[in-house]
Parts: C-alpha cells; structure tokens; sequence
C-alpha cells in the first residue's frame, strides 16, 4: 500500500521529469546529493568545451570565454538568490570565501571585537572563525542552541555592543534548522552588526530572502543541492552598498582593478570583483553551469515545495513506525524551519549508514551518531524516501546492520 | 641557412618527441607556456576518469580516490623538486598558498614586523603582502632591483633584525632573473629570517636547490610549465621540521586532524595537510597530473639542458640582429641567472606581441612594454624561436605591426 502511495506521489510530482537530466542509476536511491549533488548530464560538454579551448586556443582562451566565467556565472547565482548580478562572484572554495567575508567584516568594525555564531555552525566554518579570532585578537562567542534548532531570540540575547559580526549558517548542517534571516538581519542591523551567512545547505533548495532582509553578506557551496561537482569553487555575496567599504583580507590579482596592467600597488576592482583573489580553477569552474541552469529551469519555488513535501513525507514515515527504539528525530518538526535533509540520531548510526550504502541506499553519517538522509529535490524520488526508511526500520528491528564490519573511511 | 641549423638543432633534440604528447597544432609557435602550458594528452582521460566516478559513484568516490588527491600529486611534485613527499601539498590558488605562508611565517616571527620582498616579485604577491602588512601592523619593505636582477648582495643589505619574513619569486616575471636561493636562503637563515618562495616562473624547468639550501616555505603555479591547466591550484611546500611550528591562517576542516569527525574545535592535522584548507577543486585537481608526470618521465635535469639552449638560442638570434632599434633585451646575459622565458622592452611591445599572434607565434605582453617568449623545453622547438625571432626583426624593420588595430583584451 504505501508502495502505491509513494509511487503516486511520483507519478503526479511536476518536478520527476528533472531527475533523467542527471546521471544516476534507476536503483539508486541517492540521498546525499546535500554532501554531493549528482552530475548533471550536460557536465560533459560543458567540461570538454574547456578542455578543446586548452587544446587549440591555449592560453588565447582566457579571452574567450574563461576570464568572465566567474562573473558570468555567478551572475547565474545571483538571478537564483533574487539579488543583483554584481552582488555575486564565485571563486575560491567555501571556506576561503567564508574567511573573505567574516574578515573583512571584522575589518569594518574597529573597536567591536566579538565574533557571534552557534554551534549549529559548520565545523569548518567554526575552525575559520576560530583562526579569525586568534589572528585579529578578536573574541569568539558561540551562542549554544538545544542541539536542533536556535530561535532569534536565543542570538539576540547574545549580541552586545562589543559584537561586530555575527556569522552563521542559514540552514544547519547537522538538524537542517533553518535560522528565520530576515529576523536575525533585522537584530543585528539595529545593534550595528553585519553579518555573514553560509547558505552551503539552503541554496538550491528554498528561497533565501537576502534581498528582503537587506542581508550583508553570504557565501555558499555550490557542490551540494546545486550539483556543480566535487569541490565546485563557492559564490560569495556582498550587497552592493557594502561592496566599497570592505577590504579583501586576501588580496591577489584577480581581485585588482586592472590585473593585467601589473602594477606594483593594489587596486581593488570596483563592485564584487573584488573578492577575488587568484586564478579561479577554470575546469572546476565549467562543472558548475548546468547545475545552477537546471535549478533555474525547475523554478526555486517549486523546488521548495517538493523538497517540504519530501522531507515531510519522511516525517510521515517515522512517525507511522510501530516502535522507534533509540532512533530519535533531531530535525524541525515545522517544514517551514527545515532545510532540505531529516537527521536522526542513533547509537549505531555508523552501521546503519553502511549496512544501507551496502545496498545502494546513499545516505550519510555525521559523527559520532548522526544518520542524514539528503533530499535533493531534483532527483530525489518519494519512492526512495520510502524505500530508505523502510530498510531502516527492518534494519533496526532485525539487527542486521551489527554484523556490518567496515572500518570508519576518510569520508562518511 | 640559419632555418637549417635550426632544424638541426631540433632534429638532435632528445626532448624533442614530448611535443607530440600535448595538444599543439603543427604550425603554432607556442611561445607562452610560460604562461598557460599546453595540454598533455592524457589529460583527457584523467579528466574523463573523475566525471566517470562522479556519474557513477557520486559522492562514494571521495573514498576512491579523491580524498587522497591533494596528498598524492603533492608528493609527485615534491618529487620533482627533490623534497620528501609529505613536504608537499596540492590545494588552492597560488596567491592562496602565497597569503598562507607568508602570514604563518609572520605569525611565527613575534616582535619582527618587517616583511622583505623586492620589486621583481609577480605583483598579486605584492598585493597579497601589502594586504596581509595592512592587517598585521606590519612593514613591507621591497627593495629596489634594476629592473633586470638583484643580486644577494643587494638583498643582505635590506635584512635587518626587525626583519621576521623574505618573500621572493625566484624567477622574476618579467626579467627571467633566478635569485641564488641557496644564498639568500643562507643570509635569511644567519638573521634568523624565514623564507616564503614563489617558484612559479621555476617549477617544471629547473632544478631548484630547496633541499640543499634547508629552504623554508615554497608555493607554486602548477599551470604555466607544468601545464596543469587554466588556473590549475598551486602546490606549497613546508620544510619538514617547520611543518608543526606553523599554524595555518587560513583554517578549514581539510586542514583539521580529522575532517569527518566534525569537532566544533580546530585542531591542526600532523603533518604538510594542516596547510589545507577547503574542499579541494577536484576536475581542476585531475587534470595537473599528466604535465607532471611528463616532466618526471623527461627529467628536469635534461629540461634545464635545453631550456638553456632555447634561451641562449634566442639571445645569439638578438645579437645577430644588424639593427635592434629600441628592442632591448630586458633578461640577464649569464644563463645560470636565466630562467627558462627571454623578455625585451620595446615601445611597441603590445602591438609586436598581436601581430606574432595573429601569425600563431604566439607570444606575451606584460604592461607597459615588456614583449616575452616562454619557451616550455618540452613544447617549444629550436625552429619556433627562430621563426619568432625572425618575423620580430622583420616587423621592426617594415613596421608593419604598427598597422595592427587591436583593443587590448582583459588577458595580455
């Protein structure tokens, strides 16, 4: 019965269509395209155009087609976010572009030497501010959530006077928690703050309302639920008023207002440009359209809905569970605060993890106990979400996944 | 007659066959790997293998390959510079790596807040270092060369005890000029001064004496000799010993003891991957390995045979000239001081370097008169030096170049 359900669900899904333009197996059921969003089919050519102007054009190319791709494309990024062409430029990894931003951030607020975030926040992200904080004298306060979510009151409390920035991650990567933006832009607009946002786990899958915040800053991951590749170069975000009051704290030639004309003093280029900094990974850069195309094609708000629809569905299943035991839900229950992913927590999380890959169920582990399945609205199907918490519960009441024996790989 | 030699020049060329193992077309003289490298063939392949992976094996090839990337073709190109392979580190931009080791070794130098450069240095390093004075405190001070060289000599008398970092390039970009690294390793090392090294105008055609000198820090391009693709990410080098007494500014969880456990606190890995910091740009990542190993399966030191034979070539063509007009050699005489590119200052240089162009020489400009050759030992042939300096000396003569009508492009 709740096979026919799921498969209903599919059948009279508008966005089914999307998930033959990426290249995954019909018995896959991939539900980490949240860490590693599937390869898009055009990725080939868009790749191999690369390659053939490397071969006959050399370095010729770099004129035509490859010194604007950061631009162009993160103009692409922009049109997805609502905000304006020159607000967007994409370059450097995640992190760096984090670092770019929460630094120079700092820079702009002499005299208010506290760093805010939560630890809802991406341990990379944290490890950045940490560095930050060492190097510049600063101080980093970590807001404690309850382990799920952080509402705005929680961060409004926290924030001072001696606070310059507050740097968070839009949805958690852990619980999927989504922060309310435009209240926590609000609070600290009123206190002084700037902000800056990783949407690593937002963008592709909601509608993120910088515009309607008058957000400050934001950089974000484009590997995940925008499928632009293994270590796709991040976008980075500065509201255009704020552009010309921050300084890049990684100067490099890219970034300068006329890198061709080797001037021994830095320039910095007028608008996004720049927070550049070196010579963007062309290649790497190239994998990154047809992700943000087909995003854009789906429509965001649609997008949205399915990815609630599927997470909720999810919830659905969990709940219908006769005996849940230790897995316990550690994600929203309200859609509206949830990202696009479901973590459950559970003693033997690890194994579950494997025992489920094992059957080409893909779903992620976060240390030490946390099982994420990721809804990549795309190509995720309702059956999958079936199939994948089906197998959980038989796993879960059998035992089978104990007698799993894998060591813990490099990357869960 | 002077066609003959040439052709004889190249037919006993033992390097002469690698140039079938990149794509460059018959009738081009690819004179600017110095800048962009030709394709390698394989490249190809070792591009299409991390499509593959990911069309098939999404986000599982991290633990088939990927992860270990960075780590792998470091230890290549440590290999190639003749340090020990955990010394070397594969990761993001070359002015990146740059900012990362000149502010760790600023960091590490309390109570010296002089960084010493000079002004043969690539100008984003100059950017980098001024960014990174501007936030430290600290001073920069760039010593004047003449424009061509700067001899040790000239470097010891800029070093003082306040002095805590000597950032160089140790092939200048313009000039050609190679600073004697075990020298001013020596004199950096006596005023207990730590040593940051742009090796991209070296790496790939020379030998470069970081063991023998006890060099401290290197970053490098992987996408000028090597031909690792267009903004391929760059390599750096921590000697051994220095590795744990450095702390990365540029925190992220690549660079934390273990990236898949997500602690909230960074905790630096042992060892040269301490220096990474985001997700590595994986597609750009593969294509660096066929240039690299290419220039293994050649040797470096045969390279720098012939890489010094073009040079001198190229410079015996100059002197032959009956009349050089306002070109005049901007590259030290002595090959020992040469590194493998030959630069002339002309007031027509723009337009000399788009009429060589528009004939397939291809050749560099470098603003405001700077015209260079790069010749790639592996690509670049005796008879494409000839015919480059040949249809220089008679365009000089004629004038015809003057006629060119060409906008300069974003990419000189």
């Amino acid at each position: 019965m709740s096979e026919a359900a799921a498969k209903a669900l599919d059948a009279a899904d508008s966005l089914a269509r999307y998930r033959s333009r990426f290249a995954l197996p019909e018995g896959t059921a991939y539900l980490k395209g949240n860490s590693l969003g599937a390869m898009p089919l055009p990725v080939d050519d868009t790749v191999r155009t690369i390659l053939d102007q490397w071969r006959t054009r050399q370095v010729r190319a770099w004129n035509e087609g490859w010194y604007d791709l950061s631009r162009r494309l993160g103009a692409k990024v922009a049109s997805l976010l609502g905000v304006e062409a020159d607000e967007v430029i994409i370059g450097e990894s995640t992190t760096i572009a984090w670092h770019k931003l929460c630094s120079a951030a700092l820079e702009a607020q002499p005299g208010r030497e506290e760093i805010v975030t939560d630890d809802l926040n991406f341990p990379s992200d944290l490890y950045a501010l940490q560095g930050l904080a060492r190097q510049r004298g600063a101080r980093l306060k970590v807001v404690p959530s309850n382990g799920i979510a952080l509402p705005p009151e929680g961060i409004a409390s926290a924030l001072t006077d001696e606070s310059g920035v507050l740097a968070l991650s839009h949805t958690a990567y852990r619980s999927a928690y989504v922060h309310d933006l435009e209240t926590v832009q609000t609070l600290a607009r009123r206190r002084g703050i700037l902000t800056v946002w990783d949407l690593s786990h937002s963008f592709g899958v909601m509608p993120i309302p910088l515009r309607e915040a008058h957000a400050d800053m934001a950089a974000g991951c484009l590997y995940k639920y925008a499928s632009g590749g293994p270590g796709a170069p991040a976008f980075l975000y500065v509201r255009r008023d704020l552009q010309d009051r921050l300084a890049n704290p990684l100067q490099g030639w890219f970034g300068h207002a006329a890198p061709f004309e080797f001037e021994e003093t830095y320039r910095p280029a007028e608008g996004i440009a720049r927070f550049l900094t070196g010579t963007p990974p062309i290649v790497s850069l190239a994998a990154i359209e047809p992700g943000v195309d087909l995003l854009a094609e789906a429509g965001i708000e649609a997008i949205r809905e399915k990815s609630m629809a599927l997470t909720r569905y999810a919830v659905d299943q969990y709940d219908a569970l006769p005996d849940a035991g230790e897995l316990a839900l550690a994600t929203p229950r309200d859609p509206e605060q949830r990202g696009a992913h479901i973590a459950f927590t559970h003693p033997e999380a690890f194994a579950l993890s494997r025992a489920l890959i094992a059957e080409d169920i893909v779903v992620d582990f976060r240390a030490p106990d946390l099982l994420r399945m990721g809804f990549a609205p795309l190509t995720t199907r309702f059956h999958d979400v079936l199939r994948a918490m089906d197998r959980l519960a038989s796993m879960l009441a059998s035992g089978e996944h104990r007698s799993i024996q894998v060591d813990r790989p490099a990357v869960t």
